[in-house]
């Protein structure tokens, strides 16, 4: 374990010394991640790269940019930040991600992928603009070299007339396996079988260094320097390959599996996604339809299932949530049922085809939106709190938000003969929570879990909410107070007959920012009615949340159960 | 002029009929859009590329999908909509895009760039699993071709395991000149400069066709049969090179201005881009970090005067909108000061750059965001009216709107010495309405434009409704009545002092969807402060809003002058 590390006595280290540390290196990562939870193979198959890095270039003075992020643990204990990266992804800790505000060492924030490429060109363009010349670099792992956006920035390199260093790792994974175009031609680079595809790379404006093993710290080092001197004249592709977990067996061998760890110990609620799987297998039995489309996140959805039963009907597209939507509006347009299975924050990438493809034409595209909400650990670029706001805006869209796992079964029963855009929006966890009621579920129709002659109604938007208010209305019970609790089961349409006939207090609660959210539309239809119900919105501030526990954040930021019971019970 | 066609003539038409047919088509784009407006340039140089395809392929059986929309008049002129094609980009006429619900020769809706491959992706396989046999073809110009989108769907060619024609109709422009690498490894091709990155397309799964004269009927006609023959065995890029506008001579030397065409006698109410930039290039003159990033719209954006002031810090990348919007973030963290100029409704491809990159990291990027609000004859695609929503759900970013060009030139001034993400939006008309005032720009802080006794506040957003609202308060006050005007001119953050300073009734005045816009945050915050206050909101329904006049659109879907005048006075 090392837990402390001077960033400048990586320059003194001789070779075999070197290899020491890249060991020491591993054995920190994994322990750390055993404990804390975070990113295994992909960090432990950077180890190397990471270390002839250091030895060859100087930070913080040059930049680097790590795409996503899930490769960055190496650097960062070699930063300085050896002694706390035992808090990794802890409340107040170390970020699993890169980030300005934790060091100097970092230059550019990430946690989406295919945004290293140019970010590394905006802040070469900057040192040029600038007069500074340090070097710049985008660390990028394959999967993320699917993404448009990389696409986008290599086509940017001849209009920025600046210099970058590309390393691309190459594991041959992204989440899911590696799929598509652009690996084969990398391959084919890397085999040589067609040699003039390096002509290509030197079309976009790059020089083309190749490393058959980036796990040899003697081959890596030797490169590093190659690549430092060819960026002198020209920005360079240094593309290694490297194994996805290198030195841990069993992570090598279910790499998949090792992406994401949660620390040992918690619980792995993951019930959503097997609800999804198993239930759009048993729709897919009876509705030839229905086809599945996922951008490199399968099996973390709860996929797999449908993959092995219909892996016809079944498409992992890699890092490509924009193309994923298109793909689903146009499957729609031609007789299919889609369904686009997603993180919550990753969806934002494709915010405008679900505009413009699949709403704007009225397609039966279904979203099943996972990781809604605050999703913890990961911080602020995989917090879901944006969706039920830039999702309620766009016309033509139902959003459905399951009280829990059996109520999501049912509302994607629904969705098959449901023949307009749908959203469904669920965190990861979840369980059969309630009793289970057979009413059919109808859009824009509420359910009252408790009601009662009492002036205080309480609206909650999803399971994370609804147990919330569940547990303060048994507690209320218990001393004789009483009063209504409504599943806000759709976000859009709002139940309006349910808001209509309410009178005193109305408090919603919602997983997700207060701007645009669900509290938000049930204060604009009940001020547009002039109603006089007294409102009361309990949702997230409006503020990026950082990493921590899930329960602890959800409080801090603005959907605390005591102020919510306290509320309550001063209004009663 | 065609002023009648019936789709299955062209069919027995012998290479002179078809000739003439395509004089008569560029006649009758030409004149139609002297007429209605449109875009000219584009459409001209597809008249053989499309006689060729009606010709060959069995439309509607067969399906196509253009790119963006700009290439598909001579299509809609032969597929049966010769007869209404003088209603083009009318209230209630022929759509300047394709449009299903318009033709079942339309198969897929499109105006923004770059869907067409994947869009053509989904519907072929869609045709797979129902048992079906028709071609389908994707028709994208090489502007578009610069799009992350297209990268991403031609990753997935091999993925989907289908077949489609992707016919690449290559002018050399996107909008502006197109530029970056992907547009020179497609001359070299054609040039056969370098034959092997045929071998590129090969490896993402196309068989490459080329044509060296796009505009040439035999060419074109022949090289059609070959790609559809070869369509049997596999997906295939028909790559054909085009003069945009070719026809009329001086549409062909001034391919830019000719690329939208307003009607002939139409003002050219372009003031906020020319006042764009202007200021630009003034503070430039002041401020070495001022940098300029376009994607492919600068001459309409009045970015001109700036690219060639300051060809070092102006940057336009093509039509690659998350890519601008990484780089400006990163030339931010780098020490910049970016400007990114764009379209409202285009801006929405970079929802999750602005949140992820921009915003996360709160850099001093400025997006200057013009064509807000209902933009007219363009239609549902480019309504600029989700973007006050869409943004205002993101923390750490300022929102303004301008009351004129001349305020527009104080926030852009103040924008300079702000440190933190700032958006500006504006519509396209624009002159300097109100007497300037002197008082300096300070975040949050609105403008009495009249304040008195009266129990009434209207809150107008913008120019466009301040306009509205004046002239209402200017016909009153003749009556005798008054109430009191503000320019609301930051949405966010929100004047609170001012707000909590209102008693009786206030009304909101927006150039946007109701929900999650700027009458939803007045909304919200009156709410919250248990203001007594009575709230009224003029703001767009929650509908897709086709092309119209802007006037009658405005009025049509929400905000009506006689309605705000009627509310008003029923509150005095």
């Amino acid at each position: 374990m090392i837990t402390r590390f001077d960033p400048e006595q990586i320059k003194i280290y001789d070779k075999n010394r070197l290899n020491v540390l890249c060991d020491e290196l591993r054995q920190t990562i994994y322990e750390t991640v055993m404990k804390c939870g975070g990113h295994l193979a992909s960090n432990l198959g950077a180890v190397e790269s990471t270390v002839a890095l250091f030895y060859t270039f100087n930070f913080p003075e040059d930049k680097i940019v790590f795409d996503v992020g899930h490769q960055c643990y190496a650097y960062k204990i070699l930063s300085g930040r050896a002694e706390k990266f035992d808090t990794l992804r802890q409340k107040d800790g170390i970020s699993g991600f890169p980030k300005r505000a934790e060091s100097e060492y970092d230059s550019y924030d990430t946690g989406h992928a295919g945004t290293s490429v140019a970010a590394a060109l905006g802040l070469a363009k900057a040192r040029d603009l600038t007069g500074q010349n340090h070097a710049v670099i985008a660390y990028i792992g394959d999967g993320s070299f699917n993404n448009g956006l990389v696409y986008e920035a290599l086509t940017s390199l001849k209009i920025l007339k600046t210099k970058i260093l590309i390393i691309l790792n190459d594991n041959g994974m992204s989440i899911s396996p590696t799929v598509g175009g652009m690996h084969d031609i990398l391959s084919s680079i890397q085999e040589n079988a067609y040699g003039d595809n390096v002509r290509l790379l030197q079309q976009f404006g790059l020089k083309y260094i190749g490393v058959k093993n980036g796990n040899d710290l003697d081959d890596m080092l030797e490169s590093m320097a190659t690549a430092k001197e060819a960026l002198q004249e020209n920005s360079v592709l240094l593309h290694i390959v490297t194994r996805k977990g290198k030195g841990y067996e069993f992570s090598e061998e279910h790499p998949v599996g090792m992406h994401g760890v949660a620390p040992v110990g918690s619980p792995q609620d993951t019930e959503y996604s097997h609800i999804l799987g198993k239930t759009l297998c048993e729709m897919a039995a009876k509705d030839k339809r229905i086809t599945v489309v996922s951008a490199a996140m399968k099996e973390s959805l709860g996929l797999e299932p449908f993959f092995n039963d219909y892996p016809d009907r079944a498409f992992d597209v890699g890092i490509c949530e924009e193309n994923a939507a298109v793909l689903c509006a146009s499957m729609a347009a031609g007789g299919l049922k889609p369904y686009y299975a997603i993180y919550s924050t990753f969806l934002q990438r494709a915010f405008d085809e679900i505009i413009h493809d699949v709403c704007a034409m009225n397609l039966p595209v279904t979203f099943c939106i996972d990781r809604a909400g605050i999703s913890g650990a990961d911080g602020e670029t995989h917090q879901g709190v944006f969706d039920l706001s830039y999702l309620s805006l766009i016309p033509n869209l139902t959003i459905a938000v399951p009280k829990d796992t059996d109520e999501y079964r049912q509302m994607l029963q629904f969705s098959a003969i449901y023949n307009a855009p749908m959203a469904i929006r669920y965190p990861r966890a979840g369980k059969v929570l309630f009793d289970k009621t057979d009413e059919p579920i109808v859009v824009g129709k509420w359910e009252y879990m408790h009601k009662c002659e009492s002036q205080v109604t309480v609206l909650a938007a999803g399971e994370r909410c609804l147990t919330v208010v569940m547990k303060i209305f048994q507690g209320l019970e218990a001393e004789g107070k009483a009063f209504n609790v409504v599943n806000a089961r759709f976000v859009k349409p709002l139940d309006e007959d349910l808001l209509n006939s309410l009178k005193g207090t109305v408090v919603t609660v919602e997983d997700n920012v207060e701007i645009g959210g669900f509290g938000s539309l049930v204060t604009g239809y009940l001020t547009k009615k002039q109603s006089d119900c007294k409102i009361k919105t309990f949702a997230y501030e409006d503020k990026f949340i950082p990493q921590g526990g899930i329960a602890q954040l959800q409080r801090e930021y603005g959907v605390d159960c005591e102020k919510i019971k306290a509320f309550i019970v001063d209004n009663l």
